[in-house]
């Protein structure tokens, strides 16, 4: 099969190598945390960075690609050990097409401090619809089973518990560890990735100013998540 | 009209452009927030950077001329979203020639925290006469309707009730949202939202410390202010 | 006077003009706030930063030479609009032979805050014999009389009453306003003004985290101040 | 001794260097302050930064070298005025071969104040298996008494009563001071350096918002270390 497909999969590792560096080259990644992965949905095969390769030595052909079932197609290199996360948000999250993994220093902090992040301000609404939740604490029974796809499942949980809909909300912080953005393309992934970190920065600020700050108004995160996104949006040329 | 001036208006295309880059560069502005507009006030046709286009891919014959009823006097690209908010300040401060809006870190995040970011040293007195105002919230029935023009007034409606001088105060803090400024020409607008974001960061820093921190005295912000403003200064070399 | 010693002087401009690049490129000083200058002791003539030039615009040639009796040796700029206050320095330290003011972020955070900085480190110790005093407010008298002279002479007045000696304290905050440093020699001056803004640094985010933070031992202070300084230096290679 | 071994021992002190440099760059160390060695633990000789030089103007010949007794073993340079914490560390600790101290922002805030740096999330744990000990204050004995060789002393002894082992926990906080990192080899040495920085910051802005922040289980701590840690280590392409 990928004999039969091997321009397109060149190309998504190309694109999949291009948004790690984005996201070294953005402050997100220090040493070599962090991975991007995108998704060829018609097979439903994922190129991702390999595990523990300096940003600066990696390659486009470094890429892994694995299928679904967590089979590695290509035997050169040990894909990310955040594999299985893939996996299970990619299952869980059907229509997404890219996915970010960081240890961005805002969006890990408030996942340390184990809060939501919450919509205290029109930038946020601009790119998030609602607060971005954190989940649970990972239970001691995932760690010790199959820890990575648990934190996948954790997720997925999170998101099906609190109803939130991940058309619009394309970011979640994993309690004491750090946050996943994704997109309905792969660059959405990775913008939503850097608009996050700001977001968070901005969060952190606000809140260590006025412990007591509020999410605002429901319409008002309506009016401006809208203004950007859906077949009412007015802003940008289309 | 526009045929009449077009050496004028692409002079002032370029001059709103390059006020915008510097606004990106200054690192007041993330991925494409933010924008910058600049007024003839002989014709009250304003120019303004287009919605949703890369800072990195603007080009100055990208800006829009917009006249004080909105109406987009050429038509190929359309103009930054807030524009409305625009129209509403070039017409309740008719001597202002630029305004600038971002969403700079520390003064977003003071408007986040629904404070009036206020003058407590004597850089903020340097440059601005007295507390920077912050909006009240938005109204429902203001996001509902109008949102843009909404805005415009309130800051306006916000100068009005506390009599402020839009001539010593050229910043306005719009609640949960993000900062305004402007001056009597553009280079004074940029400049203005440059140190306003300094002066936003120290507050922010001495509020954080010493959250009993009073506005200094009258006498010393007016001290600092008119060493730099009006007919007795004695800043610079006029 | 001048003209029998022109080289000299212009040597002094060139050195006072790198002595205000130095501040403007370690991010000492934004706009056009700060000043530097530099005396030769000979003749007790200073060269300063003329008033509100920009950084980027600023010539050796530009440098203002005064006397100590605030006359201005020659007439094509105005000198620093805080002229006054290195004077009464001047006056006040007869050592010192060069003089540093900016708005450095941290260093005017604490000034604004009213705090001394508390020597809580040996990173402190190391250039500072103890905490670095903050003056008192400056009173409605002084800002209504010669404002800039009173600065210098409220340093001043600071090291007097707090029995603090200039040659191991070469810093001061100003209440509400901003820090100056001096040395021995302008290098010295310089170098004083980016480890203070460290310092602060320091000082600011451990006071921020706990509250409680004490100054540390006095045989500590001394140990690590002597280390580097006076005869029993053993730190460097002389 | 020397001369039998002129090769290796030159590349030695380039292999220090060059670690000296890469703190200086990663922003770790200003002025002059932090220095790095490596040993050769053959003869147990090791290269250390010289006492005071600026990092510009520092060249792989000026490193010194310095037997375990002290002994400097070539003439030209003093070695930094911290040698003897050095050697007492590559004493207590007998299979490091680098040692980095540094007077970074973050990990010097908390180590003034007297915090312990907790274990409070994955990306710590991913490096240190624990919380990162702070000694107690150095004594006043101490002080007076050869305080470089007892600071080397209270990092051993803080490691010993507290029963951490230096294989796994490769930094030491001291009081009021700053921090000191070590490694199997001299690059790890310096690679945790930078990662404790990242790690301290993000600790400190997380213990900022959420005081009551607590250790992550010590099983998810066993977890993320032993990823990237020992035989059965799954991290990386080994």
């Amino acid at each position: 099969m990928i004999n039969d497909n091997k321009k397109k999969f060149k190309s998504l590792k190309k694109h999949v190598f291009e948004a790690n560096l984005k996201i070294y080259k953005s402050n997100l990644a220090i040493s070599t945390f962090g991975n991007v992965s995108g998704i060829e949905r018609e097979n439903n095969i994922f190129a991702i960075k390999p595990s523990g390769i300096d940003y600066k030595k990696l390659k486009p052909e470094n890429m892994v690609l694995v299928s679904l079932d967590g089979e590695i197609l290509e035997n050169n290199l040990k894909p990310s050990s955040d594999t299985k996360t893939h996996i299970e948000l990619y299952k869980a999250f059907p229509e997404i097409r890219g996915i970010v993994h960081t240890h961005s220093r805002y969006a890990t902090v408030i996942a340390q401090s184990l809060f939501d992040l919450k919509c205290i301000g029109t930038t946020h609404a601009d790119y998030f619809y609602g607060d971005i939740p954190c989940t649970k604490k990972i239970s001691n029974k995932a760690i010790s089973g199959k820890y990575e796809e648990e934190i996948g499942l954790l997720i997925a949980e999170t998101f099906k518990e609190r109803k939130i809909d991940y058309h619009y909300m394309k970011a979640c912080l994993v309690a004491s560890h750090g946050p996943f953005t994704w997109g309905l393309d792969l660059d959405e992934a990775v913008f939503t990735a850097i608009i996050l970190e700001e977001i968070a920065k901005q969060y952190y600020l606000t809140k260590a100013l006025n412990s007591e700050v509020k999410s605002i108004q429901k319409n008002l995160i309506k009016k401006h998540y809208f203004r950007k996104h859906g077949i009412d949006a007015y802003y940008g040329q289309n």
